[in-house]
């Protein structure tokens, strides 16, 4: 890996399913590197849910040692009790690169749709035709998996903004 | 510690404090034998305040090696955004003793008051002398702490329940 290469890992929380991509940045080039889903045991109790998913995105991390990482915050249309299952997932994906040291920034969803689409009101599909646009190699077999890559693209995209902004100070 | 007597942890969670509690119940009696408030830092980024809560729980766990965890729920008269953080800190409060292997029970606050004061309306002050009359040698500094041993006193009341209809078979 080139050393001017940032490896970022996207994430897309939930209790019953997490999205999770990762992507190599070199400069303005992006290169897809892996994508899946962690589906933890839905009959399980909460704890051993959560243990199940910190387990598994910590095997993700540890294999693809991403650099930093970014997660998309979704809360709208819930009721109360979704919203606080969709935290404790939440926590836990935060909590699982936090551990290893990893930055962990947080994307609203319209601002992840309007990185990858130059939308905020684009479609599902549209981000999903994005993503095998800007990462052609990528085949995320979930809308999760294609979610956490747009979450990615998105920290590429603002962290570069932020850097160069940096630079020419 | 005798063989009949299960440790139980009791939990409050809460992103800028956590309480917990922990309790011996050996039969119907019950002993008190630590608390403490958890305070992670509020000005840092969401993954480190989420790390330090883990690493401060994780560490009363390792000390007090409870056999038994119990949970408050709480999301009632929150907006969207309060009760998404809620929900992260409870996620990576239910992990943690769940990475070690240990059941981690959820109560309804109703009924955590019902078993401590006996009224599911009963007001904090209540609930806080109950539990310096059932467990005289407790001491909490913070709500919290006295929150998370009335969660501990409620598991010990409903496993107890459990344990005895289990035996009446």
């Amino acid at each position: 890996m080139d050393s001017n290469t940032i490896r970022i890992l996207g994430l897309d929380p939930g209790l019953r399913r997490t999205g999770w991509g990762v992507i190599d940045v070199t400069g303005s080039r992006l290169a897809f590197v892996a994508c899946g889903t962690i589906l933890p045991p839905e009959d399980a109790p909460m704890g051993q849910r959560l243990a199940a998913l910190h387990r598994e995105l910590a095997a993700v991390l540890a294999h693809f040692t991403p650099q930093e990482a970014a997660v998309e915050e979704t809360f709208v249309n819930m009721n109360p009790s979704s919203t606080l299952k969709l935290g404790q997932a939440r926590g836990v994906v935060m909590l699982a690169p936090a551990q290893m040291g990893l930055s962990v920034a947080e994307y609203a969803p319209l601002l992840v749709k309007k990185s990858v689409v130059g939308a905020g009101r684009a479609e599902k599909a549209q981000v999903r035709m994005m993503i095998s646009i800007l990462l052609p190699k990528a085949t995320p077999q979930t809308e999760d998996a294609a979610d956490a890559l747009a979450v990615a693209v998105t920290h590429a995209h603002h962290r570069g903004a932020a850097a160069r902004a940096h630079a020419a100070l």
